[in-house]
């Protein structure tokens, strides 16, 4: 791979991927493994964070999240794909990294307090938590990954990333490039109440999920509360079905729906179910390496087994030169 | 090695080695290592708590903290002696741990705040600081050491070690011991002008001091300042000389010299130098090894991995055993 930047990026093994992530995050990740060398970390320390007392599904969540990369077209041939902690260099540099890193950097950071309130009651105000920004930081600079892309939500963490660099580049050696955000046109879909897609809410269709089991998603779907009669007039923008098609549906198809909704051309069962056919049939080839891969363990072992080695190799060079910076 | 209690401990390579250290606990280390099987670590991650501002000193340090333990008496063949940055299960642990620590536990360790104010104006607030329990729990943990020989000084970060251990055990499987304090008589030794033997003071005499330094050290030490002349009664029991007699003199020589000193028979000059031919003998063997040692590097490399090794082998055994235990 001689491509001129790095990237590295990572998910949380924490809840079965849904079409939110899908066309948020993954889509995205397949479009810059054409252009990017880049790293593609399934964050299973991370998981810990916030999830240390119930550890029982990583090990399924891993395996199935790899899967889903997969199908939705991240290739092996392309770009690393490997499970965070099988690379023991992310919690060696997290440990150095921890001791230049001032205590105030991450009480102060925004994410931390939010989150902490979030979660209030589920006993996670752990070292390990707080930490959890030097962690990402350890998993972007074992690659000195120079590009990361991240939402806006994230993007506290990446300035904090951007602050270790500086200070360790100042203390010891330039080891690491600043690493900067790529900002991509996240396409944003709701979950089919209406509300952020999110397991949380249990509102979400998984990239895994049956033809069957997304046509009834559909039908579940929030349209326009006022609409009570199909000779009512719609209002597209605030329907979730409406919000899907914007994401998967063509430019043309949508602009004609919006007319027949507002013009109370179409009902909203008949519109519901073209949105169903419509992302059945999108789904279609994606269930298909699904299932193929599901079928075929091996192959997914050999996949992460390759992303390891090829990853490790990257980032125990990196720790070589951290170590000689540091002289330790 | 078949012996029924397995003991960790570390020391940081952050200085010369002195008298003080000798006495207090390293001829203790030399007792335990007959008795027990032993891991002796030269943490230098440790070392970066607070002074990863400057590293420049660290290797150097490490080299000479090795020669002199071999030189006072341990033993490669009865003991493990090795690097603690060169066993990266010690980094893995410490991330698995920091994600079960609550955050008060550290911030109410009283070692932390009293360090802090003791280092104010080092800007050493950061992360890794604060988490330095959780890295000497990994230390004693990755060997499943159930004994650790401490200074009531470090009580509290083995009662820390306990409660994490606990945690761990209840939050996953009974993996560890509860490690144990090993309360041993320390031989407390001032420094010449009479306050603790430390770096900072500028008090110490090193190990590695040669007889004419240790004579010059034993003729500047503080005695009784109220005795101006020989004819004055001393006061044995406010003299650093008399200190010093009583850890290495024999009883009844230590005796004799407080009956002399308090009846004014034997005046502050001439016991420093039987003090001093008393100390260069007793640590003539000592530098005889260290001069022997510093002409074989290849034989304290050789030490190193073999201790490295070791250590590496029962690490990576316990660390499989947390990951089964966490599902990770």
């Amino acid at each position: 791979m001689s491509k001129n930047h790095r990237i590295m990026s990572g998910m949380r093994p924490t809840a079965k991927l849904h079409l939110g992530n899908m066309m948020g995050a993954l889509m995205n990740w397949v479009k810059l493994q054409d252009e990017y060398e880049c790293f593609y970390s399934i964050v299973d320390w991370h998981a810990l964070t916030t999830g240390y007392n119930d550890t029982s599904g990583l090990k399924g969540y891993i395996r199935e999240m790899v899967i889903d990369w997969l199908s939705v077209g991240l290739d092996p041939e392309k770009c690393n794909i490997f499970v965070q902690s099988q690379i023991k260099e992310h919690a060696e540099l997290h440990l150095l990294l921890s001791m230049i890193t001032p205590l105030s950097w991450l009480e102060r950071c925004p994410t931390y307090k939010e989150q902490l309130r979030q979660l209030e009651g589920r006993e996670i105000n752990t070292y390990g938590f707080l930490g959890y920004p030097v962690l990402m930081t350890a998993d972007i600079l074992a690659y000195k990954a120079d590009l990361v892309p991240v939402g806006e939500d994230q993007a506290p963490h990446l300035e904090l990333a951007r602050e270790i660099v500086r200070r360790f580049n100042y203390l010891y050696k330039p080891v690491f490039p600043e690493p900067e955000a790529l900002y991509t046109e996240a396409k944003v879909l709701p979950g089919i109440d209406g509300r952020k897609m999110s397991k949380s809410y249990d509102n979400y269709i998984a990239i895994s999920a049956t033809p069957e089991e997304i046509r009834q998603k559909v039908m579940m779907m929030v349209t326009d509360p006022a609409r009570i009669k199909k000779s009512d007039p719609g209002h597209p923008e605030i329907c979730t079905v409406y919000a899907f098609n914007k994401v998967f549906a063509e430019e043309e198809r949508v602009k004609e729906l919006e007319e027949s909704c507002k013009n109370a051309k179409i009902g909203c069962v008949e519109c519901k179910k073209r949105l169903a056919d419509l992302l059945v049939k999108f789904m279609e080839p994606i269930r298909e390496r699904r299932i193929s891969l599901e079928k075929n363990p091996e192959l997914v072992n050999d996949i992460l087994n390759t992303g390891a080695k090829k990853a490790r190799e990257v980032a125990s060079k990196t720790l070589e030169e951290v170590r000689e910076a540091m002289k330790i």
